[in-house]
Protein backbone atom coordinates (compact mmCIF):
# COMPACT_ATOMS: atom_id res chain seq x y z
CA UNK A 1 0.00 0.00 0.00
CA UNK A 2 1.49 3.21 -1.30
CA UNK A 3 1.53 6.63 1.65
CA UNK A 4 -1.01 7.93 -0.41
CA UNK A 5 -3.79 5.32 -0.28
CA UNK A 6 -2.94 4.38 3.51
CA UNK A 7 -5.60 5.17 5.90
CA UNK A 8 -5.25 8.49 7.91
CA UNK A 9 -6.12 9.23 11.30
CA UNK A 10 -5.42 12.27 14.02
CA UNK A 11 -5.69 12.66 17.71
CA UNK A 12 -7.59 14.96 19.62
CA UNK A 13 -6.61 15.36 23.33
CA UNK A 14 -9.15 16.74 25.74
CA UNK A 15 -8.23 18.66 28.89
CA UNK A 16 -7.78 21.99 30.39
CA UNK A 17 -3.99 20.18 32.24
CA UNK A 18 -2.45 19.81 29.20
CA UNK A 19 -2.55 22.90 27.97
CA UNK A 20 -2.13 24.55 31.27
CA UNK A 21 1.41 22.00 31.34
CA UNK A 22 0.15 20.61 34.49
CA UNK A 23 0.19 17.28 32.98
CA UNK A 24 2.44 16.37 29.87
CA UNK A 25 0.62 14.35 27.29
CA UNK A 26 1.91 11.32 26.69
CA UNK A 27 -1.14 9.78 25.20
CA UNK A 28 -0.60 11.14 21.65
CA UNK A 29 2.88 9.70 21.59
CA UNK A 30 1.75 5.90 22.46
CA UNK A 31 -1.09 6.50 19.86
CA UNK A 32 0.92 7.72 17.34
CA UNK A 33 3.72 4.39 17.73
CA UNK A 34 0.52 1.90 17.63
CA UNK A 35 -0.79 3.97 14.48
CA UNK A 36 2.61 3.46 13.15
CA UNK A 37 2.63 -0.31 13.55
CA UNK A 38 -0.50 -0.71 11.75
CA UNK A 39 0.45 1.52 8.92
CA UNK A 40 -2.19 4.38 9.24
CA UNK A 41 -0.81 7.70 8.85
CA UNK A 42 -1.22 9.95 11.84
CA UNK A 43 -1.81 13.99 10.02
CA UNK A 44 -2.76 15.66 13.01
CA UNK A 45 -3.11 15.96 16.25
CA UNK A 46 -4.93 18.68 18.44
CA UNK A 47 -5.31 19.53 22.48
CA UNK A 48 -8.44 21.98 22.95
CA UNK A 49 -9.52 22.48 26.58
CA UNK A 50 -12.81 21.23 28.73
CA UNK A 51 -15.29 23.22 26.96
CA UNK A 52 -17.85 22.11 24.86
CA UNK A 53 -18.18 24.16 21.84
CA UNK A 54 -14.16 23.66 21.42
CA UNK A 55 -14.51 19.64 21.64
CA UNK A 56 -17.70 19.89 19.19
CA UNK A 57 -15.86 21.78 16.86
CA UNK A 58 -12.98 19.39 16.89
CA UNK A 59 -14.35 16.49 16.32
CA UNK A 60 -16.75 17.66 13.93
CA UNK A 61 -13.60 19.48 11.36
CA UNK A 62 -11.55 16.01 12.71
CA UNK A 63 -14.02 13.90 11.66
CA UNK A 64 -14.87 15.00 7.94
CA UNK A 65 -11.07 15.62 7.25
CA UNK A 66 -9.77 11.89 8.52
CA UNK A 67 -10.29 8.35 7.93
CA UNK A 68 -10.00 7.92 12.09
CA UNK A 69 -10.20 9.83 15.09
CA UNK A 70 -9.17 9.07 18.67
CA UNK A 71 -9.89 11.19 21.38
CA UNK A 72 -8.38 11.06 25.04
CA UNK A 73 -9.65 12.88 28.51
CA UNK A 74 -12.82 14.07 29.63
CA UNK A 75 -14.58 11.19 30.15
CA UNK A 76 -14.37 10.57 34.00
CA UNK A 77 -16.97 11.51 36.76
CA UNK A 78 -16.96 15.24 37.39
CA UNK A 79 -18.58 17.92 35.98
CA UNK A 80 -15.47 19.31 33.82
CA UNK A 81 -15.64 16.05 31.90
CA UNK A 82 -17.78 16.59 28.90
CA UNK A 83 -16.22 14.85 26.67
CA UNK A 84 -19.37 12.39 26.33
CA UNK A 85 -21.66 15.71 25.72
CA UNK A 86 -19.84 16.90 23.46
CA UNK A 87 -19.20 14.05 21.11
CA UNK A 88 -23.18 13.48 21.10
CA UNK A 89 -23.65 17.52 20.45
CA UNK A 90 -20.80 16.83 17.34
CA UNK A 91 -23.37 13.62 15.71
CA UNK A 92 -26.50 15.11 16.93
CA UNK A 93 -27.44 12.01 18.76
CA UNK A 94 -28.73 11.75 22.50
CA UNK A 95 -26.66 10.86 25.57
CA UNK A 96 -28.17 8.64 28.41
CA UNK A 97 -27.47 6.16 30.58
CA UNK A 98 -26.57 3.01 28.57
CA UNK A 99 -27.92 -0.16 29.79
CA UNK A 100 -24.30 -2.18 28.68
CA UNK A 101 -22.22 0.39 30.13
CA UNK A 102 -24.35 0.87 33.71
CA UNK A 103 -24.24 -2.96 33.83
CA UNK A 104 -20.61 -3.00 33.67
CA UNK A 105 -20.11 -0.41 36.40
CA UNK A 106 -22.81 -2.07 38.43
CA UNK A 107 -20.58 -5.33 38.47
CA UNK A 108 -17.29 -3.76 38.91
CA UNK A 109 -18.35 -1.73 41.92
CA UNK A 110 -20.28 -4.71 43.81
CA UNK A 111 -17.83 -6.14 45.96
CA UNK A 112 -15.57 -3.18 46.42
CA UNK A 113 -16.58 -0.44 49.19
CA UNK A 114 -17.00 2.02 45.74
CA UNK A 115 -20.57 3.44 45.74
CA UNK A 116 -22.40 3.55 42.24
CA UNK A 117 -23.15 7.14 43.12
CA UNK A 118 -24.64 9.87 40.67
CA UNK A 119 -20.80 11.34 39.52
CA UNK A 120 -19.47 7.38 38.71
CA UNK A 121 -22.98 7.06 36.51
CA UNK A 122 -21.75 9.84 34.66
CA UNK A 123 -19.60 7.13 32.94
CA UNK A 124 -22.17 5.23 31.82
CA UNK A 125 -23.44 7.91 29.71
CA UNK A 126 -22.76 7.15 26.47
CA UNK A 127 -24.24 8.38 22.67
CA UNK A 128 -26.97 6.96 21.07
CA UNK A 129 -25.77 4.43 18.15
CA UNK A 130 -22.20 3.96 20.02
CA UNK A 131 -20.59 0.81 20.70
CA UNK A 132 -18.41 0.47 23.72
CA UNK A 133 -14.96 0.11 23.86
CA UNK A 134 -13.49 -2.36 26.95
CA UNK A 135 -11.41 -1.04 29.95
CA UNK A 136 -9.67 -3.94 31.11
CA UNK A 137 -8.19 -1.40 33.93
CA UNK A 138 -10.70 0.39 35.69
CA UNK A 139 -14.11 -1.23 34.14
CA UNK A 140 -15.97 2.37 32.91
CA UNK A 141 -16.01 1.75 29.25
CA UNK A 142 -14.86 4.37 26.10
CA UNK A 143 -17.43 4.29 23.16
CA UNK A 144 -17.10 4.23 19.17
CA UNK A 145 -19.32 6.66 17.40
CA UNK A 146 -19.09 6.92 13.38
CA UNK A 147 -15.24 7.02 12.98
CA UNK A 148 -14.37 8.75 16.23
CA UNK A 149 -12.93 6.23 19.43
CA UNK A 150 -13.21 7.95 22.22
CA UNK A 151 -10.94 6.91 25.37
CA UNK A 152 -9.92 7.82 28.29
CA UNK A 153 -7.19 10.31 29.66
CA UNK A 154 -5.32 8.15 32.56
CA UNK A 155 -2.43 6.58 30.31
CA UNK A 156 -2.65 2.69 31.58
CA UNK A 157 -6.91 2.93 30.56
CA UNK A 158 -5.85 4.70 27.06
CA UNK A 159 -3.70 2.24 26.71
CA UNK A 160 -6.01 -0.54 27.31
CA UNK A 161 -8.27 0.66 25.50
CA UNK A 162 -6.48 1.40 22.01
CA UNK A 163 -5.66 -2.38 22.71
CA UNK A 164 -8.94 -3.37 22.43
CA UNK A 165 -9.80 -0.82 19.06
CA UNK A 166 -6.37 -2.15 17.20
CA UNK A 167 -8.26 -5.33 16.70
CA UNK A 168 -11.17 -3.96 15.67
CA UNK A 169 -9.41 -2.14 12.68
CA UNK A 170 -9.23 -3.23 9.15
CA UNK A 171 -5.61 -1.65 8.75
CA UNK A 172 -5.05 -4.69 12.16
CA UNK A 173 -5.09 -7.21 9.87
CA UNK A 174 -1.89 -8.11 9.48
CA UNK A 175 -0.23 -7.40 12.92
CA UNK A 176 -0.27 -9.55 15.73
CA UNK A 177 0.16 -8.72 19.23
CA UNK A 178 0.80 -10.42 22.50
CA UNK A 179 -0.01 -9.29 26.22
CA UNK A 180 1.88 -10.20 28.92
CA UNK A 181 1.38 -8.84 32.45
CA UNK A 182 5.28 -8.42 34.21
CA UNK A 183 3.52 -8.50 37.59
CA UNK A 184 6.12 -6.28 38.46
CA UNK A 185 7.32 -2.52 38.30
CA UNK A 186 8.84 -1.43 34.95
CA UNK A 187 12.24 -0.76 36.65
CA UNK A 188 12.30 -4.59 37.00
CA UNK A 189 12.20 -6.10 33.43
CA UNK A 190 13.67 -2.44 31.55
CA UNK A 191 17.31 -4.30 30.79
CA UNK A 192 15.17 -7.51 29.60
CA UNK A 193 13.03 -5.68 27.43
CA UNK A 194 16.03 -3.83 25.62
CA UNK A 195 17.69 -7.19 25.44
CA UNK A 196 14.87 -8.19 24.08
CA UNK A 197 14.14 -5.44 21.52
CA UNK A 198 17.73 -6.00 20.27
CA UNK A 199 17.24 -10.02 19.84
CA UNK A 200 13.97 -9.41 17.79
CA UNK A 201 14.20 -6.44 15.80
CA UNK A 202 10.76 -7.69 13.46
CA UNK A 203 8.96 -7.42 16.76
CA UNK A 204 8.21 -3.99 18.64
CA UNK A 205 8.09 -4.38 22.57
CA UNK A 206 6.39 -2.02 24.38
CA UNK A 207 6.10 -1.59 28.37
CA UNK A 208 3.28 0.51 29.93
CA UNK A 209 3.73 0.66 33.87
CA UNK A 210 0.46 1.03 35.89
CA UNK A 211 -0.59 0.15 39.63
CA UNK A 212 -3.45 -1.99 39.79
CA UNK A 213 -4.58 -0.86 43.70
CA UNK A 214 -2.68 -3.40 44.39
CA UNK A 215 0.86 -3.02 43.38
CA UNK A 216 2.58 -1.49 40.12
CA UNK A 217 3.02 -3.61 37.47
CA UNK A 218 3.90 -3.57 33.70
CA UNK A 219 1.60 -4.36 30.83
CA UNK A 220 4.31 -5.66 28.01
CA UNK A 221 2.86 -5.35 24.47
CA UNK A 222 4.69 -7.37 21.52
CA UNK A 223 3.78 -6.12 17.98
CA UNK A 224 4.45 -7.85 14.48
CA UNK A 225 3.46 -8.33 11.59
CA UNK A 226 5.81 -11.80 11.54
CA UNK A 227 3.92 -14.40 13.35
CA UNK A 228 6.91 -16.76 13.94
CA UNK A 229 9.03 -14.06 15.30
CA UNK A 230 6.03 -12.79 17.50
CA UNK A 231 6.15 -16.33 18.61
CA UNK A 232 9.83 -16.80 19.63
CA UNK A 233 9.57 -13.58 21.45
CA UNK A 234 6.81 -13.78 23.57
CA UNK A 235 8.61 -17.55 24.47
CA UNK A 236 11.58 -15.58 25.09
CA UNK A 237 9.78 -13.42 27.62
CA UNK A 238 7.99 -15.87 29.29
CA UNK A 239 10.97 -18.02 30.10
CA UNK A 240 13.05 -14.82 31.46
CA UNK A 241 10.08 -13.84 33.85
CA UNK A 242 9.84 -17.25 35.15
CA UNK A 243 13.42 -17.76 35.56
CA UNK A 244 13.97 -14.08 37.69
CA UNK B 1 -9.34 40.12 35.12
CA UNK B 2 -12.24 37.84 34.52
CA UNK B 3 -10.98 34.29 32.33
CA UNK B 4 -12.68 36.14 29.22
CA UNK B 5 -10.41 39.02 29.22
CA UNK B 6 -7.33 37.10 29.25
CA UNK B 7 -5.30 36.99 25.82
CA UNK B 8 -5.25 34.01 24.09
CA UNK B 9 -2.77 31.77 22.21
CA UNK B 10 -2.40 28.33 20.20
CA UNK B 11 0.66 26.44 19.81
CA UNK B 12 1.73 25.10 16.21
CA UNK B 13 4.44 21.97 16.00
CA UNK B 14 5.34 20.76 13.01
CA UNK B 15 6.71 17.90 11.60
CA UNK B 16 6.50 14.17 10.77
CA UNK B 17 8.66 12.83 13.75
CA UNK B 18 6.54 13.84 15.93
CA UNK B 19 3.07 12.60 14.12
CA UNK B 20 4.82 9.12 13.41
CA UNK B 21 5.89 8.84 17.30
CA UNK B 22 9.61 9.07 16.71
CA UNK B 23 10.13 12.11 18.69
CA UNK B 24 8.03 13.18 21.07
CA UNK B 25 6.87 17.01 21.43
CA UNK B 26 8.27 18.43 24.54
CA UNK B 27 7.86 21.82 23.16
CA UNK B 28 4.56 22.30 23.80
CA UNK B 29 4.41 21.74 27.43
CA UNK B 30 7.54 24.02 27.61
CA UNK B 31 5.40 26.91 25.78
CA UNK B 32 2.27 25.86 27.91
CA UNK B 33 4.21 26.23 31.16
CA UNK B 34 5.35 29.63 30.09
CA UNK B 35 2.47 30.75 28.88
CA UNK B 36 0.58 30.15 31.97
CA UNK B 37 2.95 32.08 34.22
CA UNK B 38 2.06 34.94 31.61
CA UNK B 39 -1.35 34.38 32.60
CA UNK B 40 -1.99 34.05 28.76
CA UNK B 41 -4.69 31.06 28.07
CA UNK B 42 -3.35 28.69 26.25
CA UNK B 43 -6.48 27.13 23.99
CA UNK B 44 -5.56 24.94 21.75
CA UNK B 45 -2.18 22.98 20.12
CA UNK B 46 -2.09 21.17 17.11
CA UNK B 47 0.74 19.46 15.23
CA UNK B 48 0.64 18.79 11.27
CA UNK B 49 3.19 17.16 9.20
CA UNK B 50 5.63 18.84 6.91
CA UNK B 51 3.43 19.51 4.25
CA UNK B 52 2.99 23.21 3.20
CA UNK B 53 -0.76 23.01 3.00
CA UNK B 54 -1.91 21.21 6.23
CA UNK B 55 0.93 24.25 7.85
CA UNK B 56 -0.69 27.52 5.90
CA UNK B 57 -4.61 26.11 6.75
CA UNK B 58 -3.14 26.15 10.37
CA UNK B 59 -1.36 29.09 10.93
CA UNK B 60 -4.17 30.96 9.25
CA UNK B 61 -6.86 29.35 11.31
CA UNK B 62 -5.21 29.62 14.35
CA UNK B 63 -4.06 33.00 13.98
CA UNK B 64 -7.47 34.25 13.34
CA UNK B 65 -8.73 32.64 16.03
CA UNK B 66 -6.09 33.81 19.01
CA UNK B 67 -4.19 36.97 20.04
CA UNK B 68 -0.76 34.59 20.00
CA UNK B 69 0.63 31.64 17.99
CA UNK B 70 3.71 29.77 18.68
CA UNK B 71 5.23 27.73 15.94
CA UNK B 72 7.85 25.33 16.65
CA UNK B 73 9.93 23.00 13.84
CA UNK B 74 10.11 23.19 9.98
CA UNK B 75 13.17 26.35 10.12
CA UNK B 76 16.36 24.34 9.61
CA UNK B 77 18.50 23.74 7.00
CA UNK B 78 17.06 20.67 4.74
CA UNK B 79 14.52 20.64 2.00
CA UNK B 80 11.84 19.72 4.30
CA UNK B 81 11.85 22.79 6.38
CA UNK B 82 9.36 24.80 4.53
CA UNK B 83 7.34 26.55 7.59
CA UNK B 84 9.07 30.25 6.37
CA UNK B 85 7.19 28.98 3.42
CA UNK B 86 4.08 28.33 4.76
CA UNK B 87 4.61 31.29 6.76
CA UNK B 88 4.86 33.56 4.15
CA UNK B 89 1.86 32.18 1.94
CA UNK B 90 -0.20 32.28 4.66
CA UNK B 91 0.28 36.14 4.98
CA UNK B 92 0.64 36.89 1.45
CA UNK B 93 4.12 38.26 1.42
CA UNK B 94 7.13 37.39 0.02
CA UNK B 95 10.33 35.37 1.10
CA UNK B 96 14.10 36.17 0.24
CA UNK B 97 17.40 36.07 2.07
CA UNK B 98 16.96 38.96 4.51
CA UNK B 99 20.15 40.80 4.78
CA UNK B 100 19.68 40.94 8.80
CA UNK B 101 19.50 37.19 9.08
CA UNK B 102 22.36 36.62 6.50
CA UNK B 103 24.81 38.72 8.65
CA UNK B 104 23.81 36.77 11.75
CA UNK B 105 24.51 33.41 10.24
CA UNK B 106 27.82 35.23 8.68
CA UNK B 107 29.29 36.38 11.57
CA UNK B 108 28.51 32.93 13.35
CA UNK B 109 30.16 30.99 10.95
CA UNK B 110 33.25 33.27 10.52
CA UNK B 111 35.35 31.67 12.39
CA UNK B 112 34.50 28.40 12.31
CA UNK B 113 34.78 25.90 9.85
CA UNK B 114 31.17 25.30 8.84
CA UNK B 115 30.27 27.03 5.87
CA UNK B 116 27.57 29.29 4.66
CA UNK B 117 26.22 27.09 1.80
CA UNK B 118 23.19 27.05 -0.14
CA UNK B 119 21.86 24.78 2.73
CA UNK B 120 22.25 27.11 5.62
CA UNK B 121 21.57 29.83 3.74
CA UNK B 122 17.71 28.90 3.35
CA UNK B 123 17.53 29.71 7.04
CA UNK B 124 18.46 32.76 6.31
CA UNK B 125 15.20 33.36 4.31
CA UNK B 126 12.23 35.83 6.42
CA UNK B 127 9.51 36.41 4.80
CA UNK B 128 8.61 40.30 4.10
CA UNK B 129 8.04 42.45 7.38
CA UNK B 130 8.73 39.90 9.78
CA UNK B 131 10.99 40.80 12.55
CA UNK B 132 13.60 38.47 13.81
CA UNK B 133 13.55 36.60 16.69
CA UNK B 134 16.93 35.83 18.63
CA UNK B 135 18.95 32.24 18.79
CA UNK B 136 21.62 32.27 21.58
CA UNK B 137 22.10 29.04 21.30
CA UNK B 138 22.97 28.15 17.95
CA UNK B 139 22.31 31.83 15.71
CA UNK B 140 20.08 31.17 12.79
CA UNK B 141 17.03 33.33 14.08
CA UNK B 142 12.64 33.00 14.66
CA UNK B 143 10.93 35.26 13.37
CA UNK B 144 7.48 36.61 13.97
CA UNK B 145 4.81 38.08 11.57
CA UNK B 146 1.60 39.51 12.18
CA UNK B 147 0.59 36.97 16.15
CA UNK B 148 2.84 34.17 14.99
CA UNK B 149 5.75 33.68 16.76
CA UNK B 150 8.36 31.02 14.52
CA UNK B 151 10.73 29.30 16.27
CA UNK B 152 13.39 26.08 15.78
CA UNK B 153 11.73 22.51 16.69
CA UNK B 154 15.23 22.04 18.76
CA UNK B 155 14.21 22.27 22.31
CA UNK B 156 17.01 23.92 23.49
CA UNK B 157 16.83 26.78 21.12
CA UNK B 158 12.90 26.64 20.81
CA UNK B 159 13.50 27.45 24.76
CA UNK B 160 15.58 30.31 23.91
CA UNK B 161 13.94 31.73 21.32
CA UNK B 162 10.89 31.54 23.97
CA UNK B 163 12.96 33.65 26.00
CA UNK B 164 13.46 36.32 23.43
CA UNK B 165 9.59 36.38 23.15
CA UNK B 166 8.69 36.19 26.61
CA UNK B 167 10.49 40.11 26.82
CA UNK B 168 8.28 41.60 24.19
CA UNK B 169 5.17 40.51 25.31
CA UNK B 170 2.90 43.05 27.01
CA UNK B 171 2.55 42.62 31.05
CA UNK B 172 -0.26 40.21 31.83
CA UNK B 173 -1.39 39.92 34.87
CA UNK B 174 -0.65 36.79 36.48
CA UNK B 175 -2.68 33.57 37.27
CA UNK B 176 -2.28 32.45 41.08
CA UNK B 177 -2.95 29.24 41.71
CA UNK B 178 -3.77 26.52 44.89
CA UNK B 179 -3.20 23.15 44.81
CA UNK B 180 -4.79 20.81 47.12
CA UNK B 181 -4.71 17.40 47.87
CA UNK B 182 -8.11 15.63 48.42
CA UNK B 183 -6.84 12.66 49.80
CA UNK B 184 -9.64 10.76 48.16
CA UNK B 185 -11.13 9.07 44.66
CA UNK B 186 -12.29 11.51 41.97
CA UNK B 187 -15.51 10.08 42.53
CA UNK B 188 -15.99 11.04 46.16
CA UNK B 189 -15.22 14.78 45.22
CA UNK B 190 -17.22 15.51 42.44
CA UNK B 191 -20.21 16.86 43.73
CA UNK B 192 -18.41 19.01 46.07
CA UNK B 193 -16.47 20.25 43.21
CA UNK B 194 -19.19 20.87 40.95
CA UNK B 195 -20.97 22.49 44.01
CA UNK B 196 -18.12 24.96 44.44
CA UNK B 197 -17.07 26.09 40.72
CA UNK B 198 -20.99 27.12 40.92
CA UNK B 199 -20.23 29.35 43.56
CA UNK B 200 -16.69 30.31 42.30
CA UNK B 201 -17.32 31.48 38.86
CA UNK B 202 -14.24 33.52 39.06
CA UNK B 203 -12.03 30.64 39.75
CA UNK B 204 -11.23 27.38 37.50
CA UNK B 205 -11.39 24.58 39.55
CA UNK B 206 -9.52 21.45 38.00
CA UNK B 207 -9.47 17.45 39.17
CA UNK B 208 -6.74 15.39 38.70
CA UNK B 209 -7.05 11.61 39.77
CA UNK B 210 -4.15 9.50 40.32
CA UNK B 211 -2.44 6.96 42.39
CA UNK B 212 0.11 7.67 44.64
CA UNK B 213 1.61 4.47 45.11
CA UNK B 214 -0.70 3.31 48.00
CA UNK B 215 -4.37 4.36 46.86
CA UNK B 216 -6.36 6.82 44.44
CA UNK B 217 -6.30 10.22 45.39
CA UNK B 218 -7.00 13.49 43.24
CA UNK B 219 -5.13 16.16 43.26
CA UNK B 220 -7.42 19.30 42.83
CA UNK B 221 -6.46 23.14 41.88
CA UNK B 222 -7.76 26.07 41.60
CA UNK B 223 -6.54 28.98 39.50
CA UNK B 224 -8.08 32.29 39.40
CA UNK B 225 -7.00 35.68 38.94
CA UNK B 226 -8.94 37.52 41.50
CA UNK B 227 -7.02 36.62 44.75
CA UNK B 228 -9.30 37.29 46.93
CA UNK B 229 -11.81 34.30 45.25
CA UNK B 230 -9.16 32.38 45.14
CA UNK B 231 -8.66 32.22 48.96
CA UNK B 232 -12.18 31.96 49.34
CA UNK B 233 -12.74 28.95 47.12
CA UNK B 234 -9.94 27.48 48.81
CA UNK B 235 -11.03 27.75 52.30
CA UNK B 236 -14.34 26.53 51.29
CA UNK B 237 -12.44 24.04 49.83
CA UNK B 238 -10.39 23.09 53.03
CA UNK B 239 -13.85 23.05 55.42
CA UNK B 240 -15.58 21.06 53.33
CA UNK B 241 -12.76 18.39 52.71
CA UNK B 242 -12.44 18.09 56.45
CA UNK B 243 -15.78 17.59 57.55
CA UNK B 244 -16.88 14.77 54.78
Amino acid sequence: MSQAEAPTAAVLVIGDEILSGRTKDSNSGFIADTLTDLGIDLEEVRVVADRKAAIVEAVRALSEKYDYVFTTGGIGPTHDDITADAVAEAFNVSLDVDPRARAILEARYANTDMELNEARLRMARIPAGAELIENRISGAPGFRLGNVHVMAGVPAVMQAMMDAIVATLPAAAAISSETVEAGRGEGDVAVLLEELQGRYPAVRIGSYPYHDGTRFTTRIVLRSRDDAALKAARAALDAALEKS
